[in-house]
């Protein structure tokens, strides 16, 4: 591996970050060589939007490429990293739990290539807001993939496996966990017959003050203020609702707990 | 009171709602006649932006005005109240869960307006996009009110107390308790070096897609798919924080229950 910057690339896997990041990358320049899909209707279509060939068996897998990019499900990486045959060139995974070491043994030349968003397949999404945090077991290598990142993404940092780990717990709780609270907003809205939407201007405003203040200062609310009054006629509005009347509860006393202490 | 629209007003309050609402009324053409403050300094301010007098004693409340807004903190309100003497002048308060019926046998003509927003009193906001829920006790205010809320708004609603109740805690969940668990990632992130702004296209994303999909649909991550394997290396992550382990064990198991019956 001797080059100052990736440009051919063989895609391994054909599902929404597989998707997207081919995509991003043809956008910009990039030579997709090949594309491998274990299930042969979504390698297929994966390939015709990339105007390339595809493979369902890696013992046709091209050598020589740039990078080989494994975008596929945790579960698979290393079952499929067994039936990868490749001498010094590198290759990423794009996980945002498993560590870098996965690849330790298997390949020489290894690192990570993780897009920080989700990804859906039929929305396309503009990868210059997306963080792109990479790792990877050589200086060299790193300073490719770095540049790769660059490329595609304003955000471009170097984040190691236990770092990865703590980004992707945390975006849990920031994405994941806050849609559950909306989803039981909605539940609450829509037994009372309120349409869901009055909420979106709220919940916009909530997540956009984040650009001038950081979460622990611009936490507000009854439990934050320790309004005892407002949070008792909100537990008895709740008393239908025992699961969400536990979690109310719960998040209220830790948001006093961690603001009044 | 025979009008067929809302011009001259008076707002009792300071603070930041009564702030952002009066700077809007004004906005849209209304006469703001007088401004009461308990605290001068805080009444001063606000006159000040609107040009108008102010005054901290009840007694000199102006009489005949179109319409009074009371947009002071909920345990306030029966007390500022018993000093107010009205005669079929239309009063209003601005609170989220305080019941309309809080007026009955203190004003004949009396009702709620309540906009659905937080509010800083230094940053200005544009009413279009809040939506404002009205509520009276008589046809006639409620026109009244729907129209000054028309004026205001692109979304007015009639929504009842009962309703405005649940809309509130709701709000609480969507907003306060999204934020507190940005808070947790904002604390893990911070412990791992790692700037929270990677987080904002993902929290901004996640609000975005709202748009297009309703909560319980968008529902994604861990434990969306059942993914316990990853949950496990979450949750080994979190062993020295152990309040943040316990909600998110809670969190995944009531995800895990809500969608995978």
């Amino acid at each position: 591996m001797d080059i100052s910057q990736i440009q051919n690339i063989v895609i391994i896997g054909s599902g929404n970050v597989a998707t997207q990041l081919s995509l991003a990358l043809k956008s910009a320049g990039k030579n997709i060589i090949q594309v491998f899909g274990r299930k042969e209707s979504m390698a297929k279509c994966l390939s015709s939007k990339l105007d390339v060939d595809y493979i369902t068996d890696l013992k046709k897998l091209k050598k020589g490429a740039d990078l080989y990019v494994l975008a596929i499900i945790d579960d698979a990486l290393l079952d499929i990293a067994d039936h990868i045959d490749l001498d010094d060139e590198l290759i990423v995974h794009t996980s945002g739990t498993v560590c870098m070491d996965v690849f330790e043994g298997h390949f020489k030349n290894h690192g990570v290539f993780y897009p920080l968003q989700t990804f859906s397949k039929e929305k396309n999404i503009d990868f210059d807001d997306i963080p792109i945090c990479v790792e990877a077991n050589s200086q060299e290598s790193l300073e490719l993939l770095l540049k790769l990142g660059k490329e595609l993404s304003s955000t471009v940092n170097e984040v190691s496996s236990s770092q990865r780990k703590a980004l992707h717990v945390s975006a849990v709780f920031a994405c994941n966990f806050a849609n559950y609270f909306y989803s039981i907003a909605e539940d609450l809205m829509k037994d009372n017959d309120l349409p869901f939407d009055l909420l979106h201007p709220l919940i916009k405003e909530t997540a956009a003050k984040l650009d001038h203040h950081m979460p622990n200062e611009a936490q507000t609310g009854p439990a934050r203020r320790n309004d005892q009054k407002i949070m008792n006629e909100h537990l008895k509005m709740l008393k239908d609702y025992p699961d969400y009347k536990e979690i109310y509860q719960l998040i209220s006393e830790r948001i006093k707990r961690k603001f009044h202490k």
